[in-house]
């Protein structure tokens, strides 16, 4: 693996949509305790079900420390490959490389990760085995690495389709946590030079009481060049209508690299989801503190879903909406299978929901090749 | 990868000879200070010299753990794989899998590891980590695994010529420290199932003072089918002459499973190699007991060498007899270079030595497929 330090867009390689052909797909298995509810095992269950569906149609790698790797083996079907790592929590979106292709190799860009806001508003600490995964991952899979450690990104605030076109937003990437020493214009010129964008669009905040500071990935997604989905509610008494309200003004009044207008679906929110007593008795807390507080309302969308070759996997929340959500992303998807995420016992998107994301936060494509597809 | 619980010669799948040709190479970084002197930094120069030579006709796989990845990444070359993996030492050859193959597929074998006799003469204490590394790389690699964790042995402690015959001594496999319970002809039923032998010779004992129980391959080594080399001396005085007269003769005496003699080739020892005082002062104690003392004699022997695809790289000790065995090695290896491990500067042998073992104790070959190669 060699470490590049030259920029990927002038190296001519791009980031492909999510809804490119993958080779592949990363996660990390969950272990962290003020993470992860009643010491994990519901977490486990949720991750394992969802790579038993994204295994159906492309290989799947989890990363697991050693005190995991025993049951991360047991746990998971033979054909999925599982190899020792360190990680400080289980977001694979956000610590795992973000793979660039010239159309002939792949390459892995390894951001700089301060688990969301570094000491100004960051969720915990140390994150140093978080910010160390993305070239390990590179080196596994073969691809050699740009280092652009000294920018702070994750792959959960950025959304392309392969034409151009970057999705962001104003809350996360000009938060003072990650790159305050940077203008808007010097992370613009950043975001182009690495994934090979020329035009970004700037929504301006994500899903209400996001603690990552608003990731794209929570609130909105291409589902094809120009068309996006955004997390809506027709309730103006909820603070995200204003939010999604807003967004919605910002696309419909966008144009992409391609001069194309955008096109937006609305994709109805679940019922606000809201953290119990109960969950935060299952919580151990960090340094002495809670990380959860009874009545907090979690971040909970149906836009974090992931594209696999072959599905489209939705968060569900035993909402009246869990159907239309999935409905919606079928006919939006008419090639692949969509599938609300759950068991004949179990709604599992909570489980996770209460770690902080959903399904598109512990999870990274490695994009293919043609040949390799 | 499938853990498997079949016998690999059931299966169709055999453990050609090393000097078949190999798809790679595993290592792992050096770290422990009770086994390498002065923090580690002369091991791991030896080890970086041998990796450059052996990566250049194979691909070579390092595993890391996570405190010392990034000086592993950094002090090896970029066409170096390094992967995190955690471990107790660094003896690639005992703790990495066996392979085996039926000609169409490469599959690992996970023996049980007890660092060299468990409780009753083990080195260090405890081994799990180590033992628990043969199927994370069968994971990496891409091959199934045999799970033989139920039987204690080590790759060192073995030598086949790829045509059913295996090598090892009496000394190592039938210590008590490893698989008491069993018989001589149970140990050989194990060795003929998993490997696919049908003759194996026993040797009485390896090196002297070697503290692995006399691991074969610091004694003997196949070159070629029929053919051996044997570690040797002339003088009557050496505790290691009586030692390597014995194997002589039953080398001498014995026939392979094709039924051939067996050419036996005299490598001339080393003078014997000392631990000094100031060795000690650079190894740290393992649980307050020093695991060296001056004047021991540490098991020193040109046999250790490695065979890869384009060289065979053999221990350089500032004898006499380093350039002879060079020769003779180069003279029984006509299709590969023959090198001493050395640079300007420094023997890199003794730096190895000091741990335990040499170069062959510190790699594992993988296997290839026709294909590969």
């Amino acid at each position: 693996m060699k470490i590049l330090k030259t920029n990927a867009a002038d190296d001519g390689f791009y980031m492909p949509a999510e809804f490119s052909p993958h080779s592949g797909c990363i996660l990390i298995w969950p272990h962290r305790r003020d993470s992860w509810q009643n010491g994990g095992y519901a977490a486990r269950r949720a991750f394992v079900e969802l790579i038993k569906i994204i295994s159906l149609s492309e290989r799947v790698t989890v990363c697991a420390r050693y005190e995991d790797y025993d049951e991360a083996r047991r746990c998971l079907p033979d054909h999925v490959r599982v190899v020792e790592m360190s990680s400080d929590d289980s977001w694979a979106r956000d610590v795992a490389p973000t793979f660039v292709t010239n159309g002939k190799e792949i390459r892995g860009i390894d951001w700089g990760f301060n688990a969301w806001g570094g000491l100004e508003d960051g969720l915990y600490f140390p994150w140093d085995k978080d910010n160390k995964m993305a070239r390990k991952i590179c080196d596994i899979m073969d691809t050699d690495c740009y280092d652009c450690r000294d920018f702070i990104l994750e792959g959960g605030s950025i959304h392309t389709d392969g034409e151009g076109t970057l999705l962001t937003t104003e809350e996360c990437l000009l938060s003072k946590g990650r790159n305050p020493h940077m203008t808007k214009e010097e992370i613009e010129h950043k975001l182009c030079s690495m994934l090979g964008v020329s035009k970004i669009i700037w929504l301006k905040r994500g899903i209400y009481n996001d603690e990552t500071n608003g990731h794209i990935d929570n609130i909105c997604a291409f589902t094809a060049p120009a068309e996006v989905v955004l997390a809506w509610t027709d309730d103006e008494n909820d603070p995200q209508y204003e939010i999604s309200k807003e967004n919605l003004s910002i696309l419909e009044n966008s144009t992409d690299a391609k001069g194309r207008r955008i096109t937006v679906h609305k994709l109805p929110q679940p019922s606000p989801v809201y953290v119990t007593e109960n969950d935060c008795l299952g919580l151990d807390n960090m340094n002495g503190e809670p990380t959860r507080t009874a009545g907090e309302r979690l971040a909970a969308s149906y836009v974090n879903f992931y594209i696999s070759n072959g599905h489209v996997i939705i968060p569900q929340f035993g909402d009246k909406n869990d159907e239309k959500a999935v409905e919606i992303l079928q006919s939006l998807f008419p090639t692949r299978k969509a599938v609300g995420l759950k068991t004949e016992n179990a709604l599992l998107a909570r489980d996770i929901l209460i770690g902080g994301g959903n399904i598109h936060c512990i999870t990274q494509q490695v994009i293919a090749l043609n040949s390799d597809h």
